[in-house]
C-alpha cells in the first residue's frame, strides 16, 4: 500500500504506525513496547532522528525520557513543553501515547522550516512509563519531570524479577526533576480513547480536566442454598443483590453531569454453581468526574444505596476503597487559548473531562497544563483496532500550532 | 458423649452419625462416600447388618444396590419399596441419603417387633450413586432398578481414570431391573435441604413432585470500553444488562406461584478489569416449577423480559437451553395416605414441590411414588453443618409407619 501524506498530520499517523512494528514493538504480532524494552530503546533513537529532523536539539534526561528541543528567540530561556508517552499496554493499539509526540514534532518541524523562533523554547518530551504495564507503578517518568517522585517509589521489580534499579540509575533519576521558572506550560494531544467527539462529529476537544476517580472494592454476602429447594421469598441472594446494585451505579450516574460516570466491570459469584443460590458476590465499582465533590456525592449516593439493598435483602455489604486519585483541572487561561485555535482551524470548540489519566494530570504539579483530544474510531483504545483518521491529526496540529501561536502573542 | 436413644427416629439419626466417619468415610476430617469406594463397600456392609437385625433378608443386586426385605403374609409377593442412597457429595452432610435409609430399616423393625406381617413385602433400597459425585452421571443404579437404564449409559470413566466397568459387572448391571408387578409402590424419606418447612413450623411435609427443570446458558454482548472515557449515555455495557436480567429472573419467578424458583449462580464478565466497561458477560438460568407448564411459562417470560432489555440497550442476547427434566409428580392416593398419616401423628399436612431431584424421580417410571420430606436446620446441605433433629426422624417414622398401615389397609 502507497500512501501519500497530503499532510504533516498524515505524516504524524504514518510514524505511528512506522512505530507499531518491530524493531519498535517487543512482539511481531500485535504492538507491546514496555519501558526500557529492546523495542522502547529503538522506538527512543528512531524518534530522535526525527526530533533532531523536525530542527531539535536532542537529549535523554536522567529518568529515561527522550527530550527534543528547540530554543526561542532568546535561547535557554523557559519552554513550552508538549509531551506524551512511548510505552504501551500489551498488544495496543498504535496512537496512545506516540501520536501526541509526533504532532509535537511536526508543530516544531512547521516553526523551524518556517525559521520561526517564539518568545519561549519548545521542548517535545517522549515519556516513559505512563500505561504502568511492566513495573507496578506508572508515570514515574513525568513524574520525575514534575518533580513529585516519593521516596521509595523506585524500588520495584517487574514481573520477570527485574528491578528498576537494575535497568536505569535510580540514584540519579529524580535529577530529571525541571524547576518552575524552566517551564511555562504543558500541552498533551492524546486520543480521546472514548466515544464522545464522535458521537459530537468533531475531530478535537479541548480537556477541562482529568477526572477524579475513587475505585472500591465490594462485597455482597447473603446465604448460599440449593436453586431447586429454597423458595423465593427465603432466598438471601448475593447475586440478586449484586445486580440492583450494579444499577442503582448506573441510575446515579446517569441522573449526574455528563462527565461523571461509574463502572462495575469485575462481578463474581461464589459459589459459582448453576444450581447454587450464592452465598457471596464482589464487584468492583469505579467513579469518576471532573471535579471530586461530584465525584464523591455521587459515590456516596450509590453506597447509600448499596446499604439500602442490602438490609432490604438481608445481605451484608461493604465497601473498601482502593484508590482515590484527586482531578487534575486544566489552566483555564490555556483552555482559552485551545478553544480560540479550535474555532480559527474551523471546528466548533467543544470541552470535555478526561476520564483516563495522562502525563498532563502529573506535570500539572509543575506548571499550567492543557490537553487536546483527538476522535478515535468507535472510542477504541488499548487495543489494536484503534483507529485514528489522518484528517483529524492535521485538524489537531493546527490546533495545537495556532495555540502555540497564540501563547507566543500573550507571552 | 452419651446419646441416650429414646426413640427409634434418634437411632436412625445416630446411624446417619456412625456412618459420617471412618471407615465409612473416604476421607478422616468430613464425610465423603463416594460410590464403589472402599467406605462405600463398608457402609453397605454394616446397613447389612442393620436390616438382618431388623428381621430382614439382604442381598446385594447387580446393579451394586444393598437390599433388605421383610416378606409380607404371602412370601415372594410385590413389594413396597422404602429407598434412598448411600453415596455422598464431598464434604458432605451426614443426613442427605442415609436417613431415609436408616428410617425404612426402623419401620421394619417396628413391624418385626410386633409380628405384624402386611399384604405386601417391605423392602429397603440403599442405592448407590444419587449424587454422580464420582462418575459423570447420576442415578444409574436406581435406574438398572426402575429399568431405564439407556445403552451407553454405563460406558462412563471417574476423574482417576477407572472405568465403571473395571468396578461392577457392567453387563449383569441391567439384570436388577424390577417387574411392575413386583412392586407396588415406592416411599422416600429425604431432608428437604431447603428452609420451607422450617418456616412453615413443620417437622416432615408431604412431597408433590420433583420440579421439572430447565437450564439455560446465556450471553449478553455489549461495547468493551474506557471506563473513564465513555460517557453513560453512550455505553453499552454487558453487565449492566446483565444486571438488569437477574432482577427480571427474580421478578417473574416471586410473581408466580410458591414452588416456582428461578436462580442465576454463575456469573462473569469479560474483561472483567475494573476500568473497562465489559464487552460480553454470561450467566446461568435456572428455572423449576412442579408442573413444566409453570415453568415454561416462567422461562419464556423471563427470556423475553432478557431480549428486551438487551433492544432497549443496544445489547445482543442469546440463550442456550443445555438441561431440560421433566416433573416427576408423586401418585395423588400415596400423597392423600402420607397426608392422613401426618395428621394422625398430629402433624399439620403439608405439601411442597421437591426442587432438587431424587431416586424417587427415576422409580416413578416403575410404580406410584411417595415422598416424605424432613426439615433441616436452616434448610442446609451438601455441608457438613447439615443438621436434623433427632425428633423431627422420629415425627417422620411414625408418618412413614402411618401410611405403610394405611397402604395395608387399603391393599
Amino acid at each position: 500500500m502507497v500512501t501519500t501524506l497530503t499532510t504533516a498530520g498524515a505524516r504524524a499517523v504514518a510514524r505511528c504506525e512506522e512505530l507499531a512494528r518491530p524493531p519498535y514493538s517487543d512482539s511481531a504480532e500485535g504492538l507491546t513496547r514496555t519501558w526500557l524494552s529492546p523495542a522502547f530503546h529503538a522506538a527512543q533513537k528512531r524518534v530522535a532522528e526525527w526530533m533532531a529532523e523536525a530542527g531539535m536539539t536532542v537529549r535523554r534526561d536522567p529518568a529515561t525520557n527522550l527530550i527534543g528541543r528547540y530554543e526561542g528567540a532568546v535561547p535557554g530561556g523557559p519552554a513550552l513543553v508538549i509531551g506524551s508517552h512511548l510505552d504501551s499496554v500489551r498488544n495496543a493499539g498504535h496512537y496512545d501515547g506516540p501520536l501526541g509526540i509526533m504532532l509535537g514534532i511536526e508543530a516544531v518541524a512547521a516553526l523551524a522550516a518556517a525559521g520561526t523562533r517564539l518568545p519561549f523554547a519548545i521542548e517535545v518530551h517522549a515519556y516513559g512509563d505512563e500505561e504502568g504495564s511492566r513495573f507496578p507503578a506508572a508515570m514515574l517518568t513525568s513524574r520525575a519531570v514534575a518533580g513529585t517522585l516519593a521516596p521509595g517509589m523506585l524500588d520495584i521489580t517487574d514481573r520477570d524479577g527485574v528491578q528498576l534499579a537494575d535497568l536505569v540509575d535510580t540514584v540519579a533519576f529524580p535529577a530529571a526533576a525541571r524547576a518552575p521558572g524552566e517551564v511555562i506550560a504543558y500541552l498533551e494531544a492524546h486520543i480521546e480513547q472514548g466515544p464522545v467527539l464522535e458521537a459530537e462529529g468533531l475531530a478535537v476537544g479541548t480537556v477541562t480536566g482529568i477526572a477524579a476517580q475513587l475505585r472500591f472494592a465490594c462485597e455482597v454476602v447473603g446465604t448460599a442454598g440449593h436453586a431447586g429447594t429454597t423458595a423465593m421469598a427465603l432466598r438471601r441472594d448475593a447475586v440478586a443483590g449484586l445486580a440492583e446494585m450494579v444499577l442503582a451505579a448506573e441510575d446515579v450516574a446517569r441522573a449526574g453531569p455528563a462527565d461523571l460516570v461509574a463502572t462495575v466491570g469485575v462481578i463474581e459469584a461464589a459459589p459459582g454453581a448453576a444450581n447454587v443460590i450464592s452465598g457471596r458476590a464482589g464487584f468492583t465499582l469505579d467513579v469518576r468526574a471532573g471535579l471530586a465533590a461530584t465525584r464523591d456525592a455521587a459515590a456516596e449516593a450509590i453506597l447509600s444505596r448499596c446499604h439500602a439493598i442490602a438490609e432490604r435483602r438481608g445481605l451484608a455489604f461493604a465497601a473498601r476503597p482502593v484508590h482515590d486519585l484527586p482531578p487534575a483541572p486544566c489552566d483555564p487561561a490555556l483552555l482559552h487559548l485551545l478553544d480560540a485555535a479550535t474555532a480559527a482551524a474551523g471546528h466548533r470548540p467543544f470541552r470535555l473531562v478526561s476520564g483516563a489519566g495522562h502525563d498532563a494530570m502529573i506535570l500539572a504539579a509543575l506548571c499550567p497544563t492543557a490537553m487536546l483530544f483527538i476522535r478515535c474510531r468507535g472510542g477504541v483504545s488499548h487495543n489494536p483496532a484503534e483507529h485514528v483518521e489522518p484528517a483529524d491529526a492535521e485538524a489537531a496540529l493546527q490546533v495545537m500550532s495556532g495555540f502555540i501561536q497564540r501563547l507566543g502573542a500573550t507571552s
